[in-house]
């Protein structure tokens, strides 16, 4: 036989039993999306070039999938340029067209294309996969699923607790327990500005992000190091050690940021989105957290990160508003909040608690077993009867031995059994074996119906 | 302003209103795959570039669209192989992987790998976009979707009665009326048997399937130019005239083909076929046609096509019975039977006769308008009673104009529009408004969750 085929590394192939989960989940994101209003869009696989490039940095520009363009593609190339084998210029030249990385550039990029099209304040949702030219490792994928949801055109703090309630009803629904984390922008700055290094506050909330991986010493350390001044780390300690409730953190932050417009602005901020989100009744927990920073530079109000409280694993959710989607393609103001599911994360730590309801294991729920052509065109009648009631079952497909034929059922882990041999077919029933308790009992199609 | 950004050629946005059209197609064709049995996969959207080669002839491997390895991809090549720019060999060395060009290949590959982890008869379905860099034109494009369904490793025809139901039970469910053409591999062979031309099988049959097309004559003409003999001709008139019901067809072809064993065979075996979906019950017309081919060097049974009835256009579904799908992988042996349901054309033919539920139109059933905090906060909570009871529901996120709220609720085409102001406030009542009507009903929350 030929060498046994496979796939690119870092990519999946997923079995029935992978896929009756990962719909599970995506469906119960998609549901609740759609029961707050966000409507789905999708776009191409593909994108210029153009539109990809220069947004992720130098390191993403390296990580996209390019598509080598079709026919002569050395065209438009001379012979020198080949010889000198600068990969990344000749890269331009030879492709016009990439992989999706992620699902907010092709988003802004259908903002942009289709604004005359669109109705402001958009509240879309989108779930496709993205590829990276990741170095692959456990958990790391090079094609993997992004679940987005993101309002824009509205600056109201009401979309951040239409989006807080979202995150509680989805993990409520997979009844994983969760933390969810809340910082604003605007206290980061007012905390850059207090302690005198408005200019500083990338350093500052890069070494502040680590306060749980290396502790308060190791992050003053770091500060200092980065020549942050001694008078302002020392400032910097009561906010580092802030503890106790939701209400004393703003309190003491209240006190401590009271002389920055920005700092206060953004203590206003969380005061109403926690309030807000507390009065709209949610199960999760609820944490102010002004280490949090997540990808700053992009965020400018309202900053979300969601924890797993029973399973080690990083954050599965996160979000936070920003003011400026569609600058990049020259659009200016368009100003929004979004949060992104981690569908694989998610898999992961549905699959650790083992919370996959019945539902997301097995689809096929009754095999009729084939003694023949007689009883296998009844049985196509019945399974007919069943399918009108919503059941899904199948006939197997040849007379083989009964043994076979329950090691399938068994296989595919089909939790019942339709038995239509000669005496069923005379008396017009059924025998129904439930595979789980080894029961089994003689019904009517009808009672079958109703039963399952 | 910068240039607006654009999409690849070939490739599509889709909106909210079309994706919800979209899933209504796909979530139709999903649910009746899943009441018949079938376990969905998924594959990576890239494959290696050695699994997808050679698979489609040499004008397929053309259309691949292939990806560009990262990093040095010049890496391997000789200055002398760049300069000799000779494409289609130096693309094997810049590229390790190509996209997906339809389903089948990447569904033999999974069986092969996985061969050990699967159950036979392995009855799978696949719902995943591929891509073609073929030539853009009206209703072809190079990203598009496949609704592929298979059984493989059983030889019953039982899964032919199982898949024509499941063909008839999908257009049912969508409204289109179709008549499903079939024909077998075998009785093809048979004609060109009892003619006295085994060898010349494709040529006949390209010709024949013609016939709809460019009438008897011109097949006949083609048939003669391409070296049939006059005779063979004349003997193949009765087989090209056949008329009357399913019924009639198959007892002239009984005559016709007596003298061979694989033509009789294959009458056999679309007796059984026609006469088991019938006995099950069907809506669909089913015509037995014997010019019918479809990519003829591929199946060896039973060959299926669907048209729609009431509209001008190509097959909408298509499908048959393989021998050998894994042979190319070094697997011998495994045969199967399978349907691809035509996603973008079944959209056209719904979109043509404006079969869309109202459901696939619009997601979002109610908004609330927005008069101020108070108010607001008010609707988030019956927001989320109603989101309970299974409403998609939103609070308009602003206080804004009036105007600009209804307006909002129009364009997206939100049927109902609740009022929450300060006299509803005090009473504990929402005034229901029906956008379409333009009534307007005072309710409580309750009530209206009935009522929606």
């Amino acid at each position: 036989m030929a060498q046994k085929p496979s796939i690119p590394k870092g990519t999946r192939d997923f079995s029935p039993e992978e896929m009756a989960k990962r719909n599970y989940i995506f469906d119960t994101i998609k549901e609740v999306f759609t029961l707050h209003g966000f409507r789905q869009i999708e776009t191409p696989s593909m994108e210029n070039l153009s539109t990809l490039m220069g947004k992720y940095g130098e390191e993403g520009d390296k990580l996209l999938f390019k598509i080598l363009n079709s026919g002569d593609f050395l065209k438009g190339v001379t012979d020198e340029q080949l010889i000198e084998r600068n990969c990344p210029r000749l890269t331009s030249s030879l492709c016009e067209k990439g992989l999706r990385y992620d699902l907010t550039v092709p988003f802004a990029r259908y903002v942009v294309q289709h604004r005359n099209e669109l109705q402001f304040p958009f509240k879309r949702f989108q779930i496709q996969p993205v590829w990276r030219a990741d170095r692959p490792q456990k958990g790391r994928y090079r094609e993997f699923y992004q679940c987005d949801a993101d309002v824009i055109g509205t600056d109201s703090l009401l979309n951040e607790i239409d989006l807080l309630e979202i995150i509680d009803e989805v993990f409520r629904r997979f009844g994983i327990s969760i933390t969810i984390k809340l910082n604003n922008r605007k206290v980061l700055s007012g905390i850059a500005e207090i302690i005198g290094e408005p200019e500083r506050i990338t350093d500052i909330t890069v070494a502040i992000d680590k306060i749980d991986k290396i502790g308060i010493e190791n992050v003053n350390a770091e500060l200092l190091e980065k020549g942050i001044s001694q008078e302002a780390v020392k400032q910097l300690q009561p906010i580092l050690s802030l503890s106790g409730t939701n209400e004393e953190k703003l309190e003491s932050l209240s006190k401590l940021l009271a002389s920055s417009e920005t700092g206060m602005k953004g203590i206003e901020e969380l005061k109403y989105v926690i309030g807000g989100t507390i009065a709209a009744g949610i199960d999760a927990r609820l944490e102010l957290d002004v280490s949090l920073a997540r990808g700053l530079n992009y965020y400018t109000g309202t900053i979300i990160e969601v924890k797993a409280n029973d399973v080690q694993i990083g954050s599965i959710t996160g979000g936070g508003r920003y003011d400026n989607l569609t600058g990049v393609f020259g659009m200016e103001g368009v100003s929004g909040v979004g949060i992104s599911f981690g569908a694989d994360r998610i898999f992961d730590v549905l699959n650790q608690l083992d919370l996959y309801p019945s539902e997301a294991k097995n689809t096929t729920k009754l095999m009729f077993v084939n003694f023949g052509e007689k009883e296998s065109a009844a049985s196509l009648k019945y399974a007919k009867r069943l399918r009108k009631a919503g059941i899904s079952c199948e006939v197997y497909p040849e007379n083989a031995k009964m043994k076979k034929q329950m090691g399938y059922a068994n296989d595919n882990k089909i939790p019942f059994v339709a038995i239509v041999g000669e005496n069923e077919l005379e008396k017009g029933t059924i025998m129904l074996k439930d595979m789980q308790k080894g029961e089994q009992q003689e019904l009517t199609v009808d009672e079958i119906a109703a039963k399952l």
